[in-house]
């Protein structure tokens, strides 16, 4: 049988890292800019950020949080506060050492004004926002302290793949303090659940909670709570993190407050974030070798109608007649938002048109010509299915069920992304089978062992490039022998290669 | 007659400068940050910001701009591509010349791992946009590029002052690419009439649009066009701009398409931004000796409800009936936006509680106690007005007109600075009545004059601390002899102390 002809090339199984970048290039999410591992996030990609942003925000208001903003520059003592937490950020930061740039001898510019004390670009903002804490904080009334804020980030990357590792991103970073540890272990759990609902309902990309292992916790804090995510090349990927900090930063801060009883305490502090990483995961978790495949929930269009006009022929009766249907759909509501639909009247080849929609993603196209305004009646294609599959559907048939099929196609996406992940789940129970089936040329997977949560075995596993991704939440009640050490009475641990 | 109490001391007439900075304290908008010159945006203030970015986010769509988003840092050799613009911000950029911090020989961290070339923290994006459009343009088809970018920029400022003027500060920042000149102008006209409008209904700002003499261009363009408003000790402060920077850019940057003859001809650039200043611009245009004072169009909160309690009475009925009334009000649609409503519930003395209102600015405030709800009312106060000036409303009646209240009291407020500035707006027709006009100790305000766009009298504005704000748009056909050089046919040019 002839190989099908597809949109991206390689296809996923060719090469899956470069069927990735050509994914983000025929789409048109972004492309790499003249600035050493930064990128420009094009107008396609950053309206899918923005669609994950608006529906964050709302969650994080409804939880009780407000938005703040704090500086972009944290001076180097600050950084120094917390000695884990500086040593994991002082490899990969840009340090800010002059305030201007003067003709220099040789008669170009060169940095001057040499600061007193160096400046690091945030490359997250516990320090810079305990020192707030501190200030405004006093007694037990000022507390719970629920800020976030949306912001970009520096962190010096040696190795930097679009959206997934730049050196400079955006994100989101909440940061709360508490009175008590209950209170900010609570915190910490129910923002890990935010961002879990967010990533299935809204992206529909199941993801697996979870507790890090001590390997892999945020510099500084007690306890660091992920959701992993499968991609199509069965790697994990870190969706986002909710950390439980306990007095480590309210210790070395001094964010304190005054009891009602009296008595001066530390406060219980923790910090989360989600970024523009979210979008590569979005990418790598529902595309195809013809390009992009966006939820329903976040595409920036989700209906394009196309329509198809005759050479010769007047094309203002079809272009008025989409225009018309346009505006119709778009006073539907759909998740509480009005339908998001275009009508692409460019002056393109048809054929031409319709691929760079499936490209991008778009959850539905409809072709409409004289034919199809005769019959009342739209060609329909849907971006979930092949782009062969595509059939005529009544007009008024449609618009009546246009936000049921949107709700189909959204549900459809997370079910896919679950059975391939759990189809690429395994449960073993021997370092052999570990080592087998994470072994080199294997497509490898997720696997759940019992195991320690004990750094005496991660070379065994940096030798296989595997990681422990976390300490599943759910299911894993059962207690057994660590399959690398023997320690009995062990949870489950979920091991991946990962991005 | 004894000295009426204000909420905030000192007043504007005892000491403006103070005032303000006692405003933006006593309504929790923003406090100095340990960052010199950068200054932390508190929840209240940041939610007045995120008001205004929505309003202009949809304004900006609607008149077909994108959002994108470019790299933080500039290569220095990209900002030295364009001899004016270099000029005008090498002098006060963040330079980061390192991406690590390593251990020193005295044990402390010092800057390492020395960047080749210097980068700059964008103090404005022409530079590095106008890179990526010399990428994106081949052919007209590919114009205009209509594009926008929400983000933070740094310029070392050495005095600084909230909101006003910061180091790092919050903006937008539109760039557009253009086939012919007139295409660019029109552009940058409509922008800057889409500023003007936003500052007028929304902010209830009014502004004077004109266009910047030549020495109060942006450094590069051609032509700036600014809108300027007139905040209440008389000073003018710009509150956007929108440049129109010839093929400046386009030559320095090589921007070029290839027309629909086949010739390569330089695009034609614009560029325009605000920023979180004017949060400054609303504060001293509206608030008063007791506070701020916002509009309603974009309050955080347009309507507060304080439960009037009786001491050990039980609470609970009173409260049920705000929080009902609250529910009520908030599905209330007003300028397409439904009721911004709070309860506020805290367990505070009344009195305390209500002036945190005032002084937060809350355009409306409803008391209700145990009679008022026996009585189906509700006792208002209105921020626009008097803090005694409270009156008992029939509950359904307010619920009714709630929206034409509100509409009443925005279009009040943009009434009365417009009163405030017509008021202190004069015609000067010789060089002494201008200096006796802007004299130290008068009271100063808006001068129009015939005056030659001609930098050899600007000693003598420097001489009064004054400056051209603009060649006013409107109502300025007559010519007349410059009252400076008496040179003959020039226009009227807007002259006022600034911000």
């Amino acid at each position: 049988m002839a190989k099908q002809r597809t949109a991206i090339t390689p296809t996923r199984e060719e090469n899956y890292p470069e069927w990735y970048q050509q994914v983000v290039k025929a789409a048109d999410l972004a492309e790499v800019s003249p600035v050493r591992g930064c990128m420009v996030i094009k107008p396609w990609g950053y309206a899918i950020w923005e669609g994950m942003q608006k529906d964050l925000d709302r969650r994080f208001k409804d939880t009780g949080h407000v938005n703040a903003y704090f500086p972009l520059f944290i001076p180097k003592s600050f950084l120094e506060k917390e000695a884990e937490h500086v040593d994991g950020f002082a490899k990969e930061c840009a340090v800010v050492t002059h305030h201007r740039l003067e003709e220099g001898p040789d008669g170009g510019l060169v940095p001057a004004g040499e600061l007193e004390e160096p400046l690091v670009v945030r490359p997250t903002s516990e320090t810079i926002i305990g020192a707030m804490f501190s200030k405004w904080i006093q007694s037990y009334r000022d507390l719970p302290i629920l800020v976030n804020q949306w912001a970009n980030v520096v962190r010096w990357e040696l190795r930097t793949r679009m959206f997934l590792r730049t050196t400079e991103f955006l994100w989101q970073e909440g940061h709360t303090a508490h009175a008590t540890e209950k209170d900010a272990r609570d915190e910490t759990m129910q923002m890990l659940d935010v961002y879990r609902d967010f990533a299935e309902s809204v992206m529909a990309v199941p993801v697996v909670q979870g507790r890090k292992t001590e390997g892999e916790r945020f510099p500084g804090a007690v306890d660091t709570f992920t959701i992993e995510a499968m991609m199509q090349d069965r790697k994990a990927l870190q969706a986002g993190t909710s950390h439980f900090l306990g007095q480590n930063f309210a210790k070395a801060q001094d964010i304190s407050y005054q009891t009602s009883e009296g008595d001066i305490e530390h406060c219980w502090t923790t910090s989360r974030g989600v970024s523009t990483r979210l979008v590569g995961a979005l990418i790598m978790t529902h595309s195809d070798d013809d390009g992009l495949i966006v939820p329903p929930a976040l595409a920036p269009q989700q209906i394009v109608i196309l329509p198809v006009l005759r050479k010769n022929a007047d094309p203002e009766p079809v272009i008025a007649y989409c225009r018309e249907l346009a505006a119709e759909l778009k006073q539907i509501r759909w998740q509480d938002e009005r339908l998001r639909v275009q009508v692409d009247e460019r002056d393109l080849r048809g054929g031409e048109k319709t691929w760079q929609h499936i490209k991008k993603g778009v959850p539905i196209r409809l072709e409409i010509g004289p034919r199809d305004m005769e019959n009342h009646s739209v060609f329909m294609g849907r971006r979930d299915l092949s782009p062969k599959d595509k059939s005529g559907v009544p007009r008024d048939e449609f618009v009546a069920q246009v936000g049921e099929l949107l709700q189909e196609i959204q549900d459809g996406l997370l079910a896919r992304a679950k059975a391939y992940r759990d189809a690429a789940t395994v449960t073993l129970s021997s370092k052999e089978d570990f080592a087998a089936y994470f072994a080199a040329g294997q497509p490898g997977g997720f696997a759940w062992c019992f195991a320690a949560d004990d750094p005496s075995y991660e070379p065994f596993l940096k030798s296989l490039k595997v990681t422990a991704r976390c300490i599943p939440l759910d299911n894993n009640d059962a207690l057994g022998d660590c399959i690398f050490t023997g320690a009995a009475g062990q949870q489950k641990i979920l091991f991946a290669k990962s991005y």
